[in-house]
């Protein structure tokens, strides 16, 4: 697919086929993501693929918790209607986590380092791109408590779970989301 | 250009011919990163296009007291040899700045929030895969002090400056920055 077409056609899809996904489509994702920049070359990045009924029912739980965690902090009613399920149904979940030891001179920052963040984002997005090129949905799913996760899947102390990218053959046509035009964002300082 | 090829011979360069930069080349680079995922589709990107010799100078500088602080805080005296001039000989500098307030859930987090910085980083990716894909050569730059540049550039207090995208021409060849493989970062839980 060319490259102005994955980035302008990609959606976010939260509603999966139960089909698998071959573990060299799998690869071509991981290693998409691989080739993101990172602060000093330091592929901060690491991934968790995950494809067990049993680990996804796990997260499904532990989101639902989050999820009314999330309503109650923030008054956000609305949120009630999201639903999660797309945690179960999804075919494959990868989770991306960052070692937060693997950053630039920000990690010598009072307010600790993000840079390394920065680049698992940046290797997500590659991620997101390369999965929509090969017919599969995703959504970036950051809804979940950053402890849980790191004991249910036996995370290391240094890993930071990012987010979980789920992936599978869309069930629905997702809508549109709009964009603001570049007018409204941009300045030009001439 | 192919998405796949985009993503694999993408390389940062620290080495820029003077040639001006389109601005319909410029607008395409920003609305790639324009078509990233946010959370809530909260949008948080905001872009500063900066040409002027005077202002970039002023960078540059910024820049250079950044990177003496910086050697000075991490004892990385490799950090030297570390030229930033290409702030001043790069024909096009985007600032990347996030709106803090427009985050997901995580804006009620202890930590405050990052997601919406998490959104700018893809932003940025896609910014550098479009770059590539036209021809320009470009590099994700972070050393650099927040305060200074807002004051600088006027930047709203809600605004976060997280990155300057450097663009011009590629001057010269860089070298490959070479990748662990998808074997030493990816755990498969079947």
């Amino acid at each position: 697919m060319e490259l102005f077409t994955a980035i302008q056609t990609r959606q976010s899809f939260r509603d999966f086929l139960g089909d698998a996904i071959e573990k060299e489509v799998i690869e071509k994702i991981i290693d998409a993501g691989i080739m993101a920049p990172s602060p000093l070359n330091s592929q901060p990045w690491n991934f968790i693929v995950i494809k067990s009924p049993i680990v996804k029912e796990h997260l499904f739980e532990d989101a639902q918790k989050c999820k009314a965690n999330a309503i109650e902090i923030s008054g956000w009613k609305w949120l009630e209607k999201y639903s999660v399920k797309f945690l179960k149904t999804a075919p494959v979940i990868i989770v991306v986590t960052g070692d937060k030891t693997k950053s630039g001179v920000d990690q010598f920052h009072e307010d600790g380092p993000v840079a390394y963040q920065h680049a698992c984002a940046a290797a997500i997005q590659n991620m997101l791109l390369a999965a929509h090129a090969l017919g599969i949905g995703s959504v970036w799913f950051t809804l979940f408590d950053k402890k849980s996760v790191k004991a249910l899947l036996n995370i290391d102390d240094n890993e930071v779970p990012l987010a979980f990218v789920c992936l599978g053959k869309p069930a629905v046509q997702a809508a549109k989301t709009p964009r603001k035009p570049l007018a409204k964002k941009t300045i030009f300082m001439e």
